[in-house]
């Protein structure tokens, strides 16, 4: 349903060049389906840690409670290939468009160099006692900016 | 960034009525993430047993392993509220497209009446021997017209 | 390793009628490891959940954050049957013996009259100022000697 | 409740020079429980991986199906300290005890020099055909014997 131009756009967030920041994770043995493979819950736990990782590092002088300052909106994971316990994964993060009041990351995890799901993720900032989306700022712009992966597709 | 047609279509999926399959779910404590939230895995666990469900209602005469004869391999989720402990939720499920190889599924978390987060799901229907896609056979695309839910947009 | 007093009193806690407090789960799909059967970390979690109702219910109103005021310090568990998937469990949960700072509750999980696993668990009352353990005061002591369980063995 | 003694032999499972076998986990975001610590579902986890990654070094070569031909009967943890994210921890095992169908593990969990929690596990040889207890062969005894760890305590 996808046509070329799309295919070809998502293609390049299976190679590991495109993204800025990464995580190292290990597969546990809880993770296990009854297939043997790793369920869909730990690899969107281990995507969830790169992006805690990737605000840690980027904004984590921005604000003191950085971490809980966001609200994940939407979340998209294409599943590519079957991983299997035990060994590490590696998920690379990138941030691929900056709104008014939220951004765009691009996330892949990786086996080695084979590309096992990549993920869209979209992440709003909040006010937690308006509770209502607020600005991005200009600090925390610049900060996004500073991440942002200018991709030629 | 989405144009008033795909707001309103998409709004039909926040209300339980569109569902034709359900289950529910209890929160546990261990769901819970330090904002005192349910946090996302728990949430894309409750999608997951909502198709797990409907796989066993609508399939289960079909394939001894029908379980595991098909993979996932697109999961978009939109997280609408928080979601608190303690309590039980909701999930409806419905088909929502049929392909050739695939079918898209579309799900509403729900508690009580408030719709906490709404999901689309890819799945293909997998030759376990072949490591391929296989074509949606005659048998399987009866049970999945039969769940399908006709949606005047 | 036990003397026939200690298994003889441990046999009744496989049966339901010994314990007062009581909570329903549901088993999750990724709950399963791969022998098809639910996993340690579910069945762990379950008993959790019952421990987290009975302060709920028997010392909600004692303080603000309950919750988070007791320690669990120590957590052993027996597992005498494998658990399947679909379903939902039962577990009770008793006041054993209370001490000068800590407490002792026996927990019993149950798939209708099927005892699947018995826990036992020392918890600790936790000044989180000052990061010690305190005494248990004259309140909490009434409200656990009326949960308190007194089994003629 | 315990005699000197006790206390004392238990006190040499929170140093790490006592254990034979190692393995590294790290911690993931979704860990974390409504205080902000670790979970006590992670901390099991951590320990599983241990003994898992301790049946597959010393037994890999033993049986196909090694990991699924134990049971876990009994598990007791002891959680001495609250564990923080991001980071990784170690998992030591070592065999304690060697009965005729079942061997007793245990295990320290630290964060470098800072033991986090520990272990004893009874697991019990299976017969996935007959579903009973089955002795400890001579090939396996001799495994495990390999990988006792005598402690004069």
């Amino acid at each position: 349903m996808k046509d070329k131009a799309e295919a070809e756009a998502e293609a390049n967030f299976t190679t590991r060049n495109v993204y800025t920041d990464w995580i190292t994770d290990n597969i546990r043995y809880c993770d296990l389906d009854p297939n043997g493979h790793v369920n869909n819950g730990a690899i969107n736990a281990f995507f969830e840690d790169g992006r805690v990782q990737f605000r840690m590092d980027r904004m984590g002088h921005y604000s003191e409670d950085i971490l809980t300052g966001f609200v994940l909106v939407k979340f998209s994971v294409e599943y590519l290939k079957a991983l299997n316990y035990p060994g590490s994964i590696d998920v690379g993060t990138l941030v691929s468009n900056i709104g008014r009041t939220s951004y765009l990351l691009k996330q892949g995890l990786f086996r080695d160099e084979e590309c096992i799901a990549i993920a869209e993720v979209v992440t709003v900032c909040f006010n937690k006692e308006t509770e209502k989306a607020e600005l991005i700022d200009d600090d925390l712009r610049g900060i996004l900016e500073k991440a942002q992966k200018i991709i030629a597709l």
